[in-house]
């Protein structure tokens, strides 16, 4: 995640070696976790944001489908494995610190992939202006 | 980011609350953080993963470009105010229990997203098979 501002001088050094490694060494957080953004293999559409451990991302690696770890449960996660809306890896990506994760899956059920029953978790837009954070949303449900 | 499997109880109650609201209030982590996606408006291509605060999310509100909070030089980072690649924001999104966002984002110079000099920090393919976490990385150099 370090952009031109953001470059970690102690992990790039002098040849910026994570950035251009092409060994897969990823940087999990102080628990052990890492952010995974899984988007549509076709549309491109974010569907969801959700984390992994060292345990979820070899699940993912080894089944091809797409395991997470919740926080809220705190047990690995095979997406869909309850709802049906698996979500098969067509594709993983690592940024360049290595410390985030994209999923480009196909979904089995997209009418699962948010437990609201929407193809996506970001269907509220909020909106742009000076002010308190706490403001209204707008529902975006088109593809609902 | 709950979904199907992933539904927090305690969050979600009986009725659903707060992925049904329509009232903004984003939920950081303990450290006053929170994920962010950031996307091109057009291709929706994801660009970056990095982290907003209370004040990164208030000044890209307020200002209508993308801000986020450095974790490695611990301030407020105005996306490209060093290196020209701003971020102007086209819409904001946040996800159904509102600890992730998503940012919309016209780029003013695309090759400044990633301080690699790349469109997307996201550049490097993690290849599919069991076995362990370290392994060769391929780079998808298409749009550099």
């Amino acid at each position: 995640m370090p952009q031109d501002d953001e470059a970690n001088p102690a992990l790039s050094g002098q040849d910026g070696a994570i950035e251009e490694s092409g060994l897969f060494r990823p940087r999990f957080d102080a628990s052990g976790l890492m952010p995974c953004i899984a988007i549509d293999h076709q549309s491109g559409t974010v569907l969801m944001l959700a984390w992994v451990n060292a345990a979820a991302l070899e699940a993912a690696l080894s089944s091809g489908f797409a395991h997470y770890w919740s926080r809220s449960r705190n047990r690995l996660w095979k997406k869909g494995e309850t709802s049906g809306a698996l979500q098969r890896i067509v594709e993983i990506r690592t940024d360049c610190d290595q410390d985030a994760l994209l999923y480009r899956v196909a979904v089995a059920d997209p009418a699962g992939t948010c437990h609201t029953g929407r193809p996506t978790c970001f269907y509220r837009i909020v909106p742009l202006g000076p002010g308190d954070l706490e403001r209204p949303l707008s529902f975006d449900e088109t593809d609902r």
